[in-house]
């Protein structure tokens, strides 16, 4: 099917005389997670993971993935005939380089200029040049071969109130306002819909997992535009857009929009945000600053009411995630479960939740060698039935009207070899370590990792990926600018000083291909220390509440400080969590959270 | 008498309409350490540390130095009406920014353009626009009131043999040449001191602490220049130097020679290397490449023989300054000593060892409070006399004809308390985390820092300094471009990816003020540990071979690791060091290299 699929984007590639075809992931908003519309990527390649581009050339498919998706896309692509290419493995070339390789002199680079951000397409145009390729992308390929698309998502949005958000429209457009004064400029186009929700405090369901609704926003000094389907917003958002004196327009009317901007204007946009087709619309003598989106800083640091609500939020998702670990426990062996019917069990605890929205993402429940698939998401083929024995890996968070939660525990169904109690307790230190650690103000995630990723890399192993990620108030559960990386990824743009406020994850792994993956995720709050005559200094509040299955753990590999550390977190996982629970519940996590 | 100084300079600055001129610490080389001729800074001031910049207004006079000197500096600026600037901490205003603030519109400002780095220059020059403050560097005016200023060294050079070196200055011209190439440039101005030592195999001994000969160089793709006063070169250097074809010119005649630059020539030169005087005598119509030195990254990586040069130097330096330790633990409250004696002594130990030359720069012996001068300088009036209680801080180093060392001990004099003990065993950790490293190829000093730093961070102290540098091979104590600090600081250039075979100290340390000041030193060597799927893992090899006085350790605060660390080098410096002792010496060497 998929090779078809690929015949007939060549044939339509051959009569337009292109010679190379580039599918990326993303939607017209540069979004990680997409509507199933703008899945053509999926569509051409089988590949479901969340990152990658297909590269279709007369000759070749190709499909480029990172460390989280290696085994996943390896299982995915078989007999497709696309070639997986790893990102950032030594001796694989870029896709620009690859182009420049493949491509014949004077030849012929398409894609649809929506769904390429301006940093790519300039990035692209740019290498190509000395081969003279020219590049085409004002159409949409995939669209003349998907007959069954469906259409864009036209769900009903809803305000998020001021009890949830902790401030109104108003305040924040001011602050943004701010920002383009500093910058001398007039206007600002956002296009990243997660920047477009927390400006507005709206949120919607146009795309599974991230509560965001498919709109465009300009602001001037002294206007507000949302380019929107009206249909989607109910009179409590447009009372609320409303204060701010928003002006409502259709969302393809953008495109015309910007076209009319007058040449007096200073536009503020981030070109990695922005699609080709919006930029090269405005007037070419209309001046541009290319900086990053003043909300992208704001939305990351969390406001004392959203952090407020964050900490409630994580207690019902700790009962949830906790009253499932009792459940597969002490059911393993006993009930028939598999990969695919635990993501069940977990959803139905989570909805017995208040506030309960929806996953976060799509849950992942890896037992054995599949928990080495870091992305790794079960089908009805692959799921593997589940017992008494091995390691259980699940990665799963909730979208609550309160709090956007992202957490991996490991089940340790039976007894396990030496080495993976090892390797169990080499990732629990590592995501101590960072936990614990004291800095000064001005420290970013690279300063930090190697705390979470040393007690691996001591065992000469790595995990391939960030130790961890920002994540959003009930919106994105991946979040610039904060993070945990050891290199500088700039196009991640995860590196930015950890400002009290921030949430970001924390989670360290080992994955051994063929055999076992253990990851152990806990979101930090960064909050204030101390100060004093040496600066501010910094600490982080473990916000996730959930037991560390103890019987992964050897506690002679362990330091007396990592086992502090993890007692009296289990001390305060039982104090919140033991309330919502049942007499057995009950006994159970006084056992399971007991100190070692 | 500086005030004095000051006036006087005021008078000419009077008389040549300048409002404020800057005397910084460099020579016109931009080196760290200079000649006694350049010490245009500490005439003007009375500040004698490494760094600092002072700068006359015809109000104010202030220096700028940074956390290392902050005690050093108040004390010597003490009567002199300088006021003191703490470089990089908050609310203290950069030089620049003073001068924006200060200056009046139209005003000029004054220096020694050969003292000034182009890039600094630069960054005035752009700062200053706004209020239209013009610049005249074409005058040294300290010469005009430093009646009694010695000349500049006329000291003879050595050639660095081969045996040391590795490396013959041929094949080193190559790969400089390969680099030019690379970067499509026809020529290189090289002014750094060490960079020129380096490529040419050659020492000398103009900068005391430095073993290096004030000289220019410019390489082309088929010629190769040295400015220097040729009765410096000994018939063993013009020898060497012939190998290359080097034609050798007059040390001044470099402003001449870069006048007459062919316009065809593509100059590939570092701005922050060069001074303002050179790079503004180029023609116009040159093309300027500006780019760090190729020399600089060669000159860190340190190749096979130098390596073994290095390890061998290290153990006689460890018997030096274990003979050191010896002698001071066992003869204090004995004999008469001081801070100021214990200098003599040691060095009388260092010049014992065979190839020794000289130190690589003024030892620091802190006794007490003064240990918490980070670069404390003792004189006859300052130095405390020692007695059997409280710690001893001394930071040393040699120059041999096989390497180049920097060590720091603390000398535990007798009981200390028990917060003292808390602190040293705080270092000691932080020193050894650092050490026992191992990390992905590709990770940089500020991937690493908060090793060391992490369990001083803990107590909430910081030592506001980088926690290492590069050290150079027969060279300058310090090094680009590798280091370790958490802060990513341009103009220090000391965040490369941490290569094999480059030499880094390791000394975090906690200073408080008034009280004691703790600092413990070893260098590593980058080195190869593993390479499998995940990349090649690198590691440390600590080259220091001295013991770390047990008696300041609290065992109990130590992690098993460390103490395991702690316990293997001591193990392995009784067996290096050990054989060079007398029978006394060694019965306590055992004794303070036991396990903990």
């Amino acid at each position: 099917m998929i090779k078809n699929r690929i015949e007939e984007l060549r044939k339509i590639m051959n009569q337009k005389s292109i010679y190379a075809y580039i599918i990326p992931s993303s939607d017209f908003h540069q979004s990680e997670y997409v509507g199933e519309y703008f899945k053509s990527r999926e569509f051409i390649s089988g590949f479901t993971g969340s990152a990658g581009t297909v590269v279709v050339t007369m000759d070749e498919a190709g499909l480029w993935t990172d460390g989280r998706y290696f085994l996943q896309a390896e299982k995915e692509l078989e007999g497709s005939g696309i070639k997986l290419f790893k990102s950032g493995v030594n001796g694989v070339p870029e896709i620009e380089d690859y182009l420049l390789e493949v491509m014949p002199e004077n030849s012929v680079l398409g894609f649809d200029g929506r769904v390429i951000s301006v940093g790519e397409g300039e990035k692209l145009r740019e290498k190509l040049k000395s081969k003279n390729i020219t590049i085409t992308y004002e159409e949409d390929l995939i669209n003349d071969i998907w007959t069954d698309r469906t259409t864009m998502s036209e769900s009903k949005g809803f305000l998020l109130d001021i009890k949830y958000s902790g401030e109104d429209f108003v305040s924040k457009l001011n602050r943004v306002r701010d920002v383009m004064k500093e910058k001398s400029t007039t206007m600002h186009i956002i296009s990243s819909l997660d920047d477009i929700a927390w400006l507005f405090n709206i949120r919607g369901r146009d795309v599974k997992y991230n509560p965001v609704i498919l709109s465009y926003a300009v602001v001037t000094l002294d206007e507000v535009y949302l380019f929107v389907d009206e249909n989607k917003l109910t009179d409590e958002i447009k009372a609320e857009l409303n204060k701010g004196n928003t002006i409502i327009k259709p969302y393809f009317e953008i495109y015309e929009f910007v076209k009319s901007i007058n040449e007096d204007e200073k536009v503020l946009l981030d070109k990695s945000k922005i699609n080709f087709a919006i930029y090269n619309n405005i007037p070419s003598n209309v001046e541009k600053i290319n900086s990053i989106n003043p909300t992208i800083l704001f939305k990351a640091i969390k406001n004392e009411i959203e952090l407020e609500n964050i900490r409630k939020c994580h207690i019902r998702d700790g009962v949830a995630m906790t009253k499932f670990m009792y459940w597969i426990k002490n059911n393993v062996g006993k009930i028939e479960m598999d990969e695919l019917s635990i993501d069940e069990k977990l959803l139905s605890f989570r909805q017995e939740q208040d506030k309960f929205i929806e996953l976060s993402f799509n849950t992942i429940a890896g037992y054995k060698d599949h928990g080495a698939i870091i992305h790794y998401s079960a089908s009805k083929e692959s799921a593997y039935k589940l017992q008494p024995e091995g390691l259980l890996l699940v990665d799963s968070g909730g979208q609550y009207y309160d709090g956007t939660t992202d957490i991996t525990r490991m089940y340790v169904l039976g007894d396990i070899p030496k080495v993976q109690k090892e390797h169990y307790t080499a990732v629990v230190k590592g995501m101590i370590r960072l936990s614990m650690a004291k800095f000064l103000y001005g420290c970013r995630g690279y300063n930090l990792d190697i705390l979470a990723r040393g007690p691996i890399w001591d065992l000469d192993l790595d995990y391939r990926c960030g130790t961890g990620h920002g994540i959003g108030f009930v919106l994105n559960v991946h979040e610039a600018p904060n993070g945990f990386r050891w290199k500088v990824v700039p196009e991640r743009n995860d590196s930015c000083i950890l400002e009290a406020g921030m949430v970001t994850t924390n989670e360290p792994g080992i994955y051994i291909e063929g055999s076992h993956g253990i990851r152990i995720e806990n979101e930090l709050i960064t909050i204030k220390g101390e100060e004093n005559e040496y600066g501010q200094f910094m600490e982080f509040e473990a916000v996730t509440l959930v037991p560390i299955d103890l019987d992964g753990i050897d506690p002679e590999l362990m330091d007396r400080k990592e086992k502090e550390y993890l007692n009296s977190y289990h001390k305060k996982v039982y104090d919140e969590i033991s309330p919502f629970l049942n007499e057995d519940e009950k006994v159970w996590l006084k056992k399971y959270t007991r100190a070692i």
